[in-house]
């Protein structure tokens, strides 16, 4: 057996902590629902003169998930929505997640609860371990609701936060769908801060989009000490992509007081090379290529080699960030154990990287690195 | 044989639509300015110290059009050019776009009407069918030559349009030279455009480059219907590159109206990946890498590959974008062709497609898709 | 044999020009120092729970530098450095810079003079050829230290860069760390050179940030007429990396005057397909991957790769940017000869381009293109 072949092997056994999900839907649901959940970028409907199955996730999910519900490989989309529909969602759901060979989720229950699983869901469905990412602008968000005065809103925010956290092992923000991070991202001062509250309770609303509170809670969390999630890049339309780049952090990054938290750049397609630059000039910086893998499908082999090129191996992580359809869940594991073993090995046989160290170095990004970022145990 | 060369077969007899293309030259030409348009961004003179066949496009000429005119693959350009001279422009011609196998050419008539062949010469020189592109700037730069008033501008672009469009299966904006994609793209006021209107033509100018202008064009097409072609990316060196990204078009994406009719991101290297992000994202975005393929030659293989990532199978099109020389408008094709055959073989050799599933996507991109968003019928 | 045999040959045998570098240590340095030289971005120390050696570059010196240094390939980290401190400064240094094949450096000898060699240094420690680059903000710095006034700046300012580029082979600017290149970048009026000038002296600077020196600096270069070097891309964190990206150069190159003058864009990584089209679309415009081949190590065939895409071959050129550890110097033509061999071989092997072309471009780029652009005769 060549040194290829072991590393094959060695990444198929390897349990992943797959350090930022979501939950699998609870209920079933109609083909068109679930078509749209194949596509990230639109929350529209998918147009009736195609399918979202012509894709390369849908693709991935006919070849790596029809085998898992017993049908061949490539079986045609129709067939494999009957047979899913057969089995129903929670066998479905049970035999995708067990089937990733995923010990540890962490979760960011802050978008669709009730419709998806919940922590304890998620472990219970895969039989594996689940620990929570609070993520923080739905902390926000409770506060109005709630009817916190301007004046009360940094600490009751403070306060909050530090509750939710506790039992968390990171948290989130997606101040790339709010605002961009293309603007000041400084600790905002407390006046600041209880004058946007005032405006923002005033005015009704409920979905956080003042760049103010939105630094506040940044800050905040660094105070806090959990690792920080952040989305950049690829996401829904909501928002600008090119505002997202993990670049534009360059100067949050530079803030005094952040270099003592571990910060987290998510998902970052098209920008995983800028993140990678990010991790290499930052010692307290990771990021993952999570999201991108399931919807680039087969082309995941060339966005994991991307990502492995500025980045000490140190300083990356594996996550699916899947939502909703089990298949997304499943397929991240798939993906990456394939383009791991696929560049890896490649570097093997041409000599470049020992055996020792290809499998070293998938331990590390698959499970290691995500056990110390998150002090898992 | 194997399925990759199945699929081989089956991409080499695959009719293509061209949808977007300009004329071949109607006359020949000196060497030093057939060189000068093989170099897409510098309208100057090739310096004299080298020579632009040195280049990958320069490279594909001399292996893949030379059999074309009875030469040995890699022929020296001293040779190739001789040849060239030997059997005139209108053998050359023939030969080089007959052999491209191409159904239907979409032709961009706006620029170099005159010294390129039209659509119907397109047609008469290659033996396939050609189809009308009517580009917006075009149309509005008749208006001041015929003394059009502003106040009437408005009226007078539209009925123009309209009857420009009659027989027209698209329209094109190049936006992208004359302002950029980073300004305010919604509709003008009506008393905006005739302001506009009134100071282009007193200021005598030819060429449109009033943003008020060049967005009342956009939208008129809009109101149209037809499918829009929009110049993103690489061109010549005119535009500013990275303000003819397509990611800055997002909020014309977003306006009103806007997703009621197809939009055509045109050749969009090295900002592919943010195309297919839009093409993913809105329904009725769809997207092409044409232009690249011929330029980057032998890399045009992971060009393509890179096209195949978030965008849905049904919004990817094939172009050449050639004008001039009809080693373009072969070329495109070779490139294509032998692009997504190596890429969508390696993809059923290695298992993750089925070689069903890889024909059918050719045929999807190569010729349906355009036949679908152009009603070519 | 075959042909791509015959091009890994060739290629092993080409002497190169190493167009831009800088000295190898002079002294013996700790292990914690070496490591953190092995980190372009980030100018603080590793963090202790990780080593910067777990990183492509990290692999690339333990596969290729030990056997240099009489070690098996991929010997572990401590083997490595306990071998490289028993044989000592000078001996790595000779072994490493005489196996790198480099028949001439480009010196820029503007950062950490005296604790790296000189260009005699250099040429003495490699038995080879060594050639002066002068740093432009160097040149400035030396001003207000010796108290020359405002109003005698710009004639001082040209009086010493004609000394120092006397002997010297060309220039080179560190715009993209002290402003970046998204500024106005004209040449500014003699009345505003002064004015900043005595500002500058006045506020007792040494780091010259000043936008109006900066572009005066580099405008006095392009009447010098020598090449000019400038760094964009990829590089320590006090850049903003975006802001470094060289499609931000084209009002520059668009400047009347600046054609006269080559202009080579280092490094360029991760925009480097912006850079190939700079080198397409203006005569004068060369560039060059150097720094991130040797930083992402076995992904550097990719690289390379991206880097044969639009601009024509004899714009482009091989440089290391070494600067500190000798193995800098020795990786960055082992990388490149490696993917130069594997990038050009794929081709001959496929049938896209010739043996002798392969040849021939691998010689124009290592070696030929680089004695043109500097007249090394």
């Amino acid at each position: 057996m060549g040194s290829a072949e072991h590393i094959a092997e060695h990444v198929a056994a390897l349990r992943l902590v797959d350090h930022h999900v979501h939950g699998a839907f609870t209920a079933d649901l109609g083909r068109a629902e679930f078509e749209t959940h194949l596509n990230e970028g639109s929350p529209e409907p998918v147009p009736e003169w195609m399918t979202q199955f012509d894709s390369q996730l849908g693709f991935a999910i006919r070849r790596w998930c029809a085998p898992v519900l017993d049908l061949p490989a490539h079986a045609p989309a129709d067939e494999y929505w009957a047979r899913r529909a057969e089995l129903g969602v929670r066998a479905v759901t049970e035999r995708l997640l067990r089937a990733a060979g995923v010990s540890d989720w962490l979760v960011d229950t802050g978008f669709g609860a009730g419709t998806v699983l919940d922590v304890d869901g998620m472990a219970g469905a895969s039989q594996a371990r689940g620990h929570l990412i609070v993520r923080l602008e739905s902390v926000a968000e409770e506060l109005p609701a709630d009817g916190v005065a301007g004046r009360d809103y940094a600490d009751e925010f403070g306060a909050r936060l530090e509750r939710a956290a506790h039992g968390a092992v990171g948290v989130k923000s997606i101040l790339a769908y709010r605002a961009g991070f293309d603007i000041d991202l400084s600790p905002p001062a407390p006046h600041a801060v209880a004058d946007a509250a005032r405006r923002w309770v005033d005015g009704g609303a409920t979905r956080l989009v003042d760049p103010v509170l939105l630094r506040h809670g940044l800050h905040a969390a660094v105070r806090l000490g959990l690792p920080i999630q952040i989305h950049t890049g690829f996401g829904d339309r909501d928002l600008d992509l090119h505002r997202a780049n993990p670049i534009h952090l360059l100067d949050f990054l530079r803030t005094p007081g952040v270099a003592d938290v571990p910060i987290v750049l998510l998902h970052c397609y098209p920008y995983h090379r800028e993140a990678g630059y990010l991790a290499q000039a930052f010692g307290n910086v990771h990021f993952d290529v999570g999201l991108a893998i399931n919807h680039v499908g087969v082309r995941s082999t060339q966005v994991v080699a991307e990502s492995f090129e500025l980045a000490p191996f140190a300083k990356q992580l594996y996550s699916s960030d899947a939502w909703g359809p089990p298949e997304l869940h499943h397929l991240g594991a798939v993906l990456w154990r394939r383009a791991v073993t696929s560049v890896l090995g490649d570097w093997v046989t041409s000599g470049d990287w020992s055996a020792a160290d290809a499998r070293r170095v998938a331990d590390m990004v698959g499970r290691d690195n995500a056990r110390h970022v998150y002090r898992l145990g």
